[in-house]
């Protein structure tokens, strides 16, 4: 089925270049998943939450900032606080009676303190080690004009209707 | 709370860089899953389906294959396969009257003929010509070494009950 992709299609150095990290990005994310999974029962979108909330003032922050930090569509995120909340892991408080805070619990702070060390330990092994300090900087460097040019195109480029990403 | 995070953590180059490498792959990947959705009406996971199928042999691959190129558990792959059956996007067909062959159709050939030079496009304007050939193959470089340390990882220190990345 070769005739896929005639066109203005990548050349062969791109689409090497573009597969290995889409593989690269897969295997990572999977094999960190699953750790943290069977290790500490956490999901990925569960260690996010904790993540943002162990690193704000008092723990705390409003839903849509988590929203912003997080990128993920409202819905998502309001059903997954639900769920963390009946888990014990976060809590919902209502201070101006309007939009609830959403508070990391003892549990959770608890459950983000145990795993993340082991969650570094696994990311100093298969990414910071593997580059090695020169190319994890210039990566960095790389994937801060990725994001940079991707926002710009947004601004200026985007149908008005689509918000975030386009 | 900035008592998390003590112990074996990361230290500050090495946060950053991770933490760009996390924010640019998720714009990124939002920013062509929106697109592919918005404009084609195809998940990334249609997406990721239809590539495979089209690159085969006859369009044609077995699910264990299919779930081996994606990564995806059998669950998930089986779900999504009888959606996209519904859909018209491909069917299944039973050659050795046990395990059936995944085709694609006409229609989920049509559909990745569509989108696929456009989402090139994408991928050239905020991947390739962002990165330019010296970084983009160093990436790809990079990326293969990092998935080589997994795989060898999974090979030696997997739990045995672990299969694919633990």
């Amino acid at each position: 089925m070769d005739d896929v992709g005639k066109g203005p299609w990548l050349d062969d150095d791109e689409q090497t270049a573009w597969r290995s990290y889409l593989l690269m990005n897969k295997t990572l994310t999977t094999h960190l998943e699953r750790h943290l999974q069977r290790e500490f029962g956490l999901s990925s979108s569960d260690f996010e939450i904790l993540v943002n909330l162990s690193e704000a003032e008092h723990g705390r922050m409003r839903a849509f900032e988590l929203g912003r930090a997080t990128q993920w569509e409202k819905s998502r995120m309001s059903h997954h606080l639900s769920r963390m909340e009946k888990r014990g892991l976060i809590r919902k408080e209502s201070c101006d009676s309007r939009y609830p805070e959403i508070v990391i619990t003892e549990e959770g702070l608890a459950a983000i303190k145990a795993c993340a060390p082991v969650h570094a330990a696994r990311v100093r092994q298969f990414f910071v080690d593997v580059l090695g300090p020169d190319r994890m900087i210039a990566l960095g460097e790389a994937s801060d004009e990725i994001v940079a040019t991707i926002d710009k195109h947004c601004e200026t480029d985007c149908p008005p209707e689509v918000r975030g990403p386009c």
